[in-house]
């Protein structure tokens, strides 16, 4: 190492290459916990005050692990140091590769300005999406657009890889549109035919109403913690609180979920709270020894909605999961057992309702990859200039008319509905439904593997569960890719095979 | 600049030298925000688990500030920088100055050996206190005395300092030895003839009890937010929660204090929130052109501490204080005001009782000045040497009995109570009792210079008492030492007049 290096590059020399390169990484691993911290506090706790000075003190943090990711040093030692082929080492010197590479591939002016010109947008959509006025928008998101797509091009030379495949590796590291396509071409091809079939299946059943409220907030929150720890969660690792968007956030050993209370319905708060534990398990679940190396994190964003799905969607929207939670829930809220709205089959309908709408984050199950299909097939067409962003309302109505029948009556319950693209993040629709299919993989390769995970859900005895997900993904982190932990976990490569027949069981009455 | 300097150097060379300092004392500012805020969670929010990941986090930012502070291109920089006299500019390169000497003067090692002497002695502590056992705590603390007379003699021949001034300096900047000296002695000669005459004259007044409660904790806090943001706090730029041990912390827009609650007692809380409230007053009427600068900041702690205790107690514990809080606690509380315990002359007793007693802590205002006179006297001598720490604990009963009377039956309620001495902050007990004295200086300053000052507080109208502070004290920051800003505010030096007069009036019925 040049003796010139800077204090906070690796700075002890009496170490090997890569201990110097591990040392300065868990420095940047420190500084990221302290980052997540002050992120959580921002949507949680911070007055409204305190809104430019905590912005200022979080890009200080971002600019300051960006220098030590791109410091000169890291390269040199990078190129140096070496690990036994196979080993947690050798996969975090990959990780380690791989994120300078991301980091170091961009010009800092490309950084700043995709940053400000992301900052713009995100405030003129706001706007925007309030008048459902497209046309205002325009300028900024395709500046946004630009910005993006130069640095989909940057980092793709750097990372050897086509520029959309670039934009996706920053989510989902290892993804690429090859993965995707041919699972979403036939997810195309069936869904019409699906929700047809789910509706017409629901449309049979015996009408059920649920219960009437109120149902006080703090009995819910209750409600929430007994069931988040009959989960997994570990509560001397992490909290419940509440903000306007739920999300899970915090850092090593700290990992804090959030939800919001609507007291007018029983079912809402807590599907959210079993979602965010989902996550929450797997980041509670990540090898110690790791926490604050590049190959100690979560592996990707469809891995961690796989997690939050399996949980919400496979376990929590389950008739034996309902059956455990009814009376758990009649009891909170003093539920009459003989009222059939407090039955479980009215709650199971309840959780398993078909209805398709235009707004993503409000779709059911079955609806749900419609939309991210829509919204895959128009980014992956913008980042490569086959649809130009003026056209991008049209192509967008076009696209939930043909997946889901409805004609969007304007932008705002359109193509302005989400803070994706204005903010920058163009490659991270896909996860969502690539983590619903990965959920449904896992889930039955739990099954499979051993009777008592599935016979514990009604008893709510979610232990064995959770033994297996640390076991075949948790305990994993980011030493394989995503394909491989999938693999080695399910014995397949990632399909749409078990995703599909739990659709058509549970909505469908397929046996 | 060198062309090698680090990235988190001040790295802009177009600036003056001024400009590049200010620039980089900008980030290490903002660096300390973070810091606020994670301090304020490991004590509000954290889950214990968390405890050891959290350390690891804020000293790797506290590392961060330290090596920015003392980065080779900041002396550079001090010595080519300059700006005219009598400016904030000028004020704020001194001060930059202090914080660099005061960083560079101690080597690295010794920086480390004392933190970490200081750390095992704090866990020591918390069991020879429990054990009320000064042997075992004996070689601990002996290592942190010799470490921090090691760096009170380094820090001392960089200041140009006597070692215990530089320890001094650390808390409450340009004040010396000299200055608190002869104030102290003052107060010895005093003490016990004051102490003496309060408790006569107490003895000679009504009996009267306090109500009975419970007086529930989210009522407590109601009364709580309603005074602190009657005295002024800003809400939507900081908190009020709970904690152990009540303080004031957070950020700049961001000032959070703390209290904790005793459904049993109607006022202690109370009166913790108006304290650390006068904190946040100070805290909140900082400049916000200098907030990241280091003129910006609070002068030092006998001034921090004389914003608490003008508000508790110059003001909250004065009779047209409690007249104005009588009915607003009865109205809280369902108090019937024809019942004698909710009168304000109850309530008056109750927060100007005065007993002496062990613990400094839970010491009135009469008293409390005892147990930081015996702390200051004995720390100047184990610093200096002429006491030896295994004297300790004889030395400090013989002061207690001196100036209280009062025999210590063991070390738990003797020298073994406060966490000052284990965990390293030397030099810092003075500044309680310095507080207390600007306090009253500057409350009768007050009052002298505008009647609506002491009209307004019977009135709950506390708005001229905070202009007045806001212009002489808190917008002042660290543009002026605490004796010229004592000056300037009061028109005479520190003196301990006021404090004298104000505690005869209030203690002893003087006129």
């Amino acid at each position: 190492m040049p003796d010139t290096a800077p204090d906070t590059a690796p700075d002890d020399p009496s170490l090997t290459a890569y201990g110097q390169l591990a040392q300065h990484f868990a420095r940047i691993g420190r500084i990221r916990n302290a980052l997540g911290i002050l992120g959580w506090d921002k949507d949680v706790m911070m007055p409204a005050g305190a809104g430019d000075s905590r912005a200022e003190s979080i890009a200080t943090l971002n600019v300051l692990c960006h220098e030590m990711l791109t410091d000169p040093a890291v390269e040199t030692l990078l190129e140096q140091a070496h690990a036994p082929a196979g080993s947690w080492e050798a996969a975090n010197l990959a990780e380690m590769r791989r994120a300078y590479l991301h980091a170091a591939s961009v010009p800092a002016d490309l950084v700043e300005a995709t940053s400000r010109a992301a900052s713009r947008c995100e405030m003129a959509w706001r706007e925007a999406r309030r008048d459902s006025d497209f046309a205002m928008l325009l300028p900024y998101l395709s500046e946004v657009l630009d910005r993006t797509r130069e640095l989909a091009q940057a980092k793709g030379a750097a990372l050897g890889l086509a520029p959309y495949d670039a934009l996706l590796d920053q989510y989902d590291p290892g993804t690429r549109r090859t993965d995707i396509d041919p699972v979403f071409a036939e997810l195309r091809r069936d869904l019409p035919a699906l929700i047809a079939d789910a509706r017409a299946h629901q449309a049979a059943l015996p009408a059920s109403a649920l219960p009437a409220g109120p149902f006080p907030m703090h009995r819910q929150e209750a409600v929430g913690r007994q069931v988040m720890q009959a989960l997994g969660f570990d509560m001397a690792r992490g909290r419940l609180d509440v903000s306007i968007h739920p999300f899970c956030g915090g850092a090593e050993d700290d990992v804090r979920i959030t939800t919001r209370y609507d007291e007018n319905d029983v079912l809402n708060a807590l599907m959210g709270v079993v979602h965010e534990t989902g996550h929450a398990l797997y980041e509670q679940g990540l090898p110690p020894a790791w926490h604050t190396q590049p190959v100690g994190q979560a592996r990707g964003m469809s891995l961690h909605e796989s997690q939050s799905l399996l949980m919400e969607m496979q376990v929590a929207r389950s008739r034996p999961f309902i059956d455990w939670l009814a009376p758990l829930l009649r009891n909170a809220f003093g539920g009459d057992d003989s009222d059939p709205a407090w039955s479980a089959e009215s709650l199971y309908h309840a959780v398993t309702r078909v209805r398709p709408g235009f707004i993503r984050v409000d779709a059911d199950e079955v609806t749900y990859p419609a939309h991210v299909l829509v919204r895959y097939q128009l980014e992956t067409a913008l980042i490569d200039g086959s649809l130009a962003l003026r056209d991008l309302p049209e192509a967008f109505n076009a696209g939930i008319f043909n997946l889901l029948g409805l004609t969007v009556p304007n932008d705002r319950l359109g193509c302005l509905q989400d803070i994706h693209w204005p903010s920058g993040a163009w490659g991270y629709f896909p996860t969502y439904t690539m983590g619903a299919i990965l959920a449904a993989q896992l889930r039955q390769a739990a099954f499979d593997a051993d009777p008592a995970i599935g016979a514990g859900i009604a008893r709510g005895d979610f232990a064995p569960l959770l033994d297996w997900l640390r076991t075949h993904v948790h305990s994993q982190a980011s030493r394989l890719s995503t394909p491989e932990i999938i693999r080695a976990a399910t014995g397949a490569a990632p399909s749409t095979a078990s995703y599909r027949a739990h659709l058509r069981r549970r909505y469908c009455g397929a046996a």
